[in-house]
């Protein structure tokens, strides 16, 4: 699916993603310089600059008082100052030819009506020449391939996930979570209220975007909603793209037109929206991030049969219902496993049967590498679902006092391994919750810097696979129903 | 509510949960001796007899090679032999007059015919005489008061909370996750097969005693329905019952038959049957721990209607979405609750609302305490959730370079303080996932230790706030439908 040539649409949020220097207007040792850290400890690598006419200096760095007077020039533009200055710099920003602005500032449409009047001289100001806008009241861009982002201490290594957020903390929070899931970003967009680019703009430069293999979004309300339809049809096409909606309910439509002055909609018409379009909807934050680990780590599948492994039976049992329960199978193992498998699992309170509950043989890391292989191996079995309980391990490394859970857990991830790349079908990883909290960090990073996807409990783990099955059986359906509307 | 006098099943299983003497039959260093250490690290003061003809010592204690060559008296009898061998254990079990035999072993009625048989034996052992079993199949008894645990982790200071599981699993899983969120055990029984005593037995128990403020269970299967429902009847109009039922779907009734042996029964009949009991009915294990934090830490309230506080507005607006969802309501603030806010709260990016992000005033100590408590004071609010963003504190701790991370987190603390304490209505902490991972552990000690219930997201504590007040509720309504039916 190579693009033979880029829309200008791409190459024009491209550049802004891309700019070759940047100014900052307002920020303040005040403010704690919070705009100008982010982009200098993000590792920015051209020049900046910042304006404010009551500091001299600060982080090293010369001040201007006014954008004119920058003698070089500015590609992109981040302010926070009150809302009222607002117009005056945008104007200054258009001036100085700059390819975007970035308004941190709120105090606009989301907040009264004389704020949405501001709002539109903005836009008045921007009409007819090259300079865009990004907010205002939003966080703007994080880019970890050009070194900038909207804070300090976001991962600066890029990834495959993209993400475009209408609020800004849920751009801060997806960013600074999710590098603990081990996602990795091409580019985040926190876009506010959209008085210009808007959530469809983002969607088509993503959607184009090679770096960028699948995308996050949360919206709370949309201007044009036939053009947000036409770009998520598209984009469902090229990559999965999974969206949460803000404001389903009455009250939080009400919350979001304080947030971002949006209009919420009826959820009934987004749940169609969402149908038609093949994009993956989603409830929550925690949905959000899980079902996009889920995307990232996982080879695609349709097959909604899987293997359950776990230490408990009771857990077995509760895991079962939570997996049937999100539309998922857990079918009986071919006899030819059972066959392989009875050579490994010990007797003692263990069954060979799907779910597996490994009792005593839970803590052997021969035994799980190879249960976990010979399952991946059985033709029924579509992925394999891996619950980790760590206080089992740890205690088993208390009583015999040798430091033998590292073994445990590389025993464990050669198995998963096994499953992965060996027989091309997902893994998730459940970690629940434990006492043994230090150890908590330490396993479930082994499991992410293998490549797995790591989930809280099961329920989540299911749904998550699940919305990347539903996902790609919309993307056969479509392809079998109009195969030339899929082709770019 | 004062018992006058205790039932007879009371004293029995009272008796059996306070040993005075335990023998643990089958241990040995191969076996890790798990069930020796597990009561010797949990503190028993009482003789502990070990029991294995070809073991001498250990752990500094003197091996019997049978428990009939035991001089004293023994009160418990943990049994970790083969299947076939238990029931001979029994036999000696009874005729030293044991109280209980907690059997550990499995391969019984769970495991095959020839099993069932077995079990059967045991039954036939002990009838007529005062010896009874718990499991086969389990984990037994974890009863701080009386220093005897399942486990050599668990912590053994007594609490309020009483926990009756079919599966050791999920007795071990509660146990342990439930200590990090503050919770503290009176008892703990895992019971397996229930060959003899089965969870009616332990609910009474529990319901009668006083140690004993709310009650969390997990079952497979029953063998005396009309048993369990008129004791879960009798538990509900007592203390809170928070019940979890696993083997919902077919194919998670499947793993209970092979789990432990049980019938799982229609889940329809289930749902009846919770409704009509009134007790509370949870869909897994964090809702039920979740479920028991809330109830364990929160003032009783069947006020709907709750004030959301948090950092960001797009948390805001999805925070509501979850809440109504679950039945709550997010209400408008009164007209003086707002005037009262106003004076604290700053400008930019904020307004006086209901659900309330806080914005720049999130990180100010004494902001957030007078919000916190001018919240609580509107009549209109039966409850508050908070939601603490970690990333957001120590972001500012790193720009300011000063430890004032805990002088902020002191300021949340009072605030909820204020409205538990001087308002008497619940409050509910929510601590989302961070990349702060070391700070996680400390800020959530921070708030269990003030005593306030912690959740992981949104979405878990509106669920345990409102399975509270489904409960007291039912109380009211019960109560005010036949008053005579609840006097004990």
């Amino acid at each position: 699916m190579q693009m033979e040539s880029h829309s200008e649409l791409f190459n024009e949020i491209d550049e802004i993603v891309h700019p070759r220097s940047i100014a900052v207007v307002g920020d303040s040792p005040k403010g704690r310089l919070y705009w100008l850290k982010s982009i200098v400890e993000s590792g920015f690598e051209g020049p900046i600059y910042p304006i404010n006419p009551s500091v001299e200096s600060a982080l090293g760095l010369k001040f201007y008082k006014s954008l004119l007077e920058v003698p070089e020039e500015i590609d992109l533009v981040i302010i926070r100052v009150p809302a009222k200055v607002v117009p005056e710099v945008v104007k200054e920003s258009v001036l100085k030819k700059a390819k975007c602005i970035v308004i941190f500032s709120s105090g606009f449409s989301e907040n009264s009506e004389e704020g949405a009047e501001l709002e539109k001289k903005l836009v008045q100001t921007i009409r007819g020449t090259r300079t865009r806008i990004i907010g205002p009241n939003c966080m703007g861009i994080y880019c970890p391939e050009s070194k900038i982002s909207f804070r300090p201490d976001t991962c600066m290594e890029p990834g495959p996930v993209g993400f475009i957020s209408q609020s800004g903390g849920h751009a801060i929070n997806f960013s600074i979570v999710g590098k603990t899931l081990g996602l990795r970003y091409s580019k985040v967009f926190s876009y506010g209220n959209a008085c210009d680019l808007d959530s469809p703009d983002f969607l088509e430069y993503l959607a184009e975007d090679e770096k960028t293999k699948v995308i996050g979004m949360y919206i709370e309300g949309i201007k044009n909603g036939e053009r947000l339809i036409s770009a998520l049809k598209k984009a469902a096409k090229i990559k999965p793209v999974v969206v949460w909606k803000g404001g389903r309910t009455e009250a939080g439509a009400r919350a979001v037109a304080s947030h971002t002055g949006s209009l919420a909609g009826s959820n009934k018409i987004w749940e169609a929206i969402f149908k038609q379009t093949g994009v993956v909807s989603v409830r929550g934050f925690d949905e959000l991030l899980d079902t996009i680990s889920a995307f990232v780590s996982c080879p695609p599948t349709t097959n909604r049969k899987l293997a359950l492994v776990s230490i408990s039976g009771g857990s077995s049992v509760s895991n079962t219902d939570f997996c049937v329960e999100e539309g998922l199978e857990v079918p009986e193992l071919s006899r030819e496993t059972k066959e392989k498998l009875k050579g490994y699992i010990q007797e003692m309170g263990t069954s060979v049967k799907n779910p597996l509950d490994l009792a005593g043989s839970y803590n052997y890391p021969g035994v799980l590498e190879n249960v976990l292989g010979i399952l991946g191996e059985d033709r029924n079995i579509g992925s394999v679902i891996f619950e980790v309980q760590i206080h089992y391990t740890s205690l088993v490394e208390k009583l015999v006092d040798i430091p033998i859970s590292n073994i445990i857990y590389g025993g464990m991830v050669e198995g998963c391994k096994r499953v992965r790349d060996k027989s091309n079908k997902p893994v998730l990883i459940v970690i629940p919750r434990t006492s043994y909290e230090e150890k908590y960090k330490e396993v479930k990073e082994i499991f992410i810097k293998a490549g797995f996807p790591v989930f809280l409990s099961i329920a989540s783990a299911a749904k998550a696979l699940h919305n990347t099955i539903k996902y790609y059986e919309g993307k056969e359906k479509i392809a079998s129903y109009n195969p030339t509307q899929i082709i770019f």
